[in-house]
């Protein structure tokens, strides 16, 4: 087997082997197989396509090249819910103690974030105090003393993922769905969760910009739970507007912290609550009311500890970004668009994302929204607030929102599209 | 200008803007870009192509990337030739001094052998003494006294190319008609010959299977010659059986030097005459008289002389392999197929060529023809010797060679195919 043959395989239209697979993942794991080589295999892949069989073997490889968790010692079910990522998407930091305080246990191996959407891992760190990083014994305490942990996934989980999830993104090989699907899937089965709802994500914001993508990879995923025992379900819902009026860390914490506390925009509750619902279906607590736990309180008690257990204060005051900048309506009427591509550039602009995986991210910089699609403005009144602690990118900021928002005359009929488009189940 | 954005332009099937062609040309000598990016572009390439604007921009920014070499100050005008390679294709060894001793010089900067294909500097280090690398002053001081000079290419020469072909040898980009054709025109213009002539092989032991790539390739060749001003022809020629009776480096300088003593087999005769004469009207010099040059001697004389300028001894005795093979033939007949490809592995796995770029090679390994097709064969007599230092190797050589003949009952009509398929100018 050599990896000149297993690339040209793939150039020439043709199937990859189980035998062909199975051996380029493990090589390129142990290094035997170059960068150079896995990267134009990556790319012969995004432009020919793998099939549902080859795309499982491929998943069944990446689990074969690390270690996989067990949490089948722990007295609840374990429920995990990953999204396929967007602007705004802090839907993970209510969720994960809302399920939790709903009686499922919730480990939720986060990344941080790459391009225009942020990641969660980055947002929680704009807590003081709070770290990433936990070994699995104490990952396995805080499940079983909080019942939800957010943190990093360790090196040992797919580490032929992660070694080729870094290439594609140097590469130009990320949005193709049989390497997302496989990704996505290799590290939750190798986590070793009961059950998973997926929140695949389409429009502007989201890697896949239509709707027949994202239904595609759902498709594709939730086939990849099935074919290895797990309960899988996906959610498709629309990114072509940010989620909720924050998109920046220690912002998008501020109205997670808002939702738990019963309030929050009506978005980020609306799909809070309906991934709850899923993830506590799947895990079989059926009888679960989660818009209760929201309300009585308990899901803000879980956050609670949950954030204290890794280090953080969850009652200290977030980072602020040093300088402010308003965009305000030009004219009076109703917002019919505000585009999540350009919001979310717009933020990444700002500070609140990076540009390469070593770059440090600011905690307080972002976009905060101050109308959403349907909502009525002013002309003079503020729309956007841009945050940042380097006032030199405000002009880099905006040109990603020129013609990001639409503003139509009072009275223009508009009807909000809905958030959560199809429900996909195996 | 990013990698990342220049990939996925051509990724999506998009023209690549000059500005983008000069940049990651540039950068990726310069080691700006990495391997694993230019891999992942030469993918996209390989799978969506070029067109002949893109390709002209990507051979001037690889000339770019380096030194130009001028022959100018030479009282003779240049012509140089260049083949796609073939099994057996030793062309280049008598026909330098051949159309040195017409008048012109000869500058022949060459590569080594890699996969079935020999390379030619690897055939003439099998001469005692010989050596490939010289300075740019001892090549033009050899053009000056002996009219030619088969050396290996400066490092100043297309640096880019040098980078762009290693990689793409290990990552399935190699058979690539914008890749090959800006690869090598580029190292030609860089050069600064006055005329070019091309031998562009089509058939089992080419790089191009089909004379319609084949036929494209060259027209992409001419095209981009005629752009930078250089006059360019290329002809067609049938790589389907292997070139004269011997495939390996010492077995191709014997039966090159028995081309120069008026001898040697019909086909190496008539192609090394073919461009000769191709290589000399190019240059201007149509009253030469190469079949002459080599009847009487004087191409010999360049070559004796050529050798030694390099430090080699014509006169000395070629290195001999320890081990020969014999295979007969089954039945009487006449051979009606010997498949250059066949041959050409048979070889390379007999010890002529090298897997990799820094193993070395057996200077008598190989594998020596003693009929070509329709000649009649008896029954029991040797149809090819192979040679080799390394007898265990003979059963994998053997396998390369299974249905690689065909003998044909006595009588069987047969009629030869034309060497030189067609003729292609500017």
């Amino acid at each position: 087997m050599d990896a000149v043959s297993v690339i040209r395989t793939k150039r020439d239209r043709g199937r990859l082997s189980d035998a062909q697979i199975d051996w380029i993942v493990d090589a390129y794991t142990r290094g035997e197989v170059a960068d150079e080589q896995m990267s134009a295999l990556a790319m012969a892949i995004f432009l020919n396509g793998m099939d549902r069989a080859e795309i499982a073997r491929w998943t069944a490889a990446m689990i074969a090249s690390g270690e996989r968790m067990d949490f089948s010692a722990l007295p609840r079910v374990t429920a995990d819910k990953h999204s396929t990522g967007g602007v705004g998407d802090k839907i993970t930091l209510p969720l994960a103690p809302l399920v939790a305080a709903c009686g499922a246990a919730v480990p939720q191996l986060s990344g941080r974030g790459l391009s225009h959407t942020g990641g969660t891992l980055d947002k929680l760190e704009s807590i003081p105090g709070w770290r990433a990083d936990l070994s699995g014994a104490q990952l396995m305490r805080t499940l079983e003393d909080v019942g939800a942990v957010i943190c990093a996934a360790g090196p040992g989980l797919a580490p032929a993922d992660k070694k080729l999830y870094a290439l594609r993104d140097v590469t130009s090989t990320v949005d193709c769905i049989p390497l997302i699907a496989s990704s996505i899937m290799s590290k939750k089965i190798a986590e070793g969760t009961g059950s998973l709802v997926l929140d695949v994500k389409f429009g502007t914001g989201a890697f896949m910009r239509e709707l027949d993508d994202a239904r595609e990879l759902a498709r594709t995923m939730v086939g990849l739970g099935a074919d290895h025992g797990l309960r899988t379900v996906a959610l498709l819902t629309d990114m072509n507007t940010p989620l909720g009026l924050t998109a920046g860390n220690a912002l998008e914490v501020r109205e997670s912290v808002e939702v738990l506390a019963g309030g929050g925009p009506a978005d980020v509750v609306e799909l809070t609550l309906a991934l709850a619902r899923e993830m506590l279906d799947a895990a079989g607590l059926t009888d679960a009311d989660p818009a209760k736990a929201l309300a009585d309180g308990s899901a803000m008690d879980v956050w609670n500890r949950m954030i204290r257990a890794q280090g953080g204060d969850p009652s200290a005051a977030l980072p602020v970004a040093r300088e402010q900048h308003v965009v305000t309506a030009s004219a009076s009427g109703v917002l019919t668009r505000l585009d999540a591509l350009g919001v979310g550039v717009a933020a990444w602009r700002l500070g609140a994302g990076r540009a390469r995986k070593e770059d440090a991210v600011q905690m307080g910089a972002g976009v905060e929204m101050h109308a959403k699609p349907g909502d009525a403005v002013r002309a003079g009144e503020p729309l956007l607030t841009l945050h940042t602690d380097t006032p030199e990118k405000f002009a880099y900021a905006l040109e990603s929102l020129e013609g990001a928002f639409d503003v139509s005359p009072e009275g223009t009929p508009f009807e909000a599209p809905a958030l959560i488009r199809e429900r996909i189940g195996s």
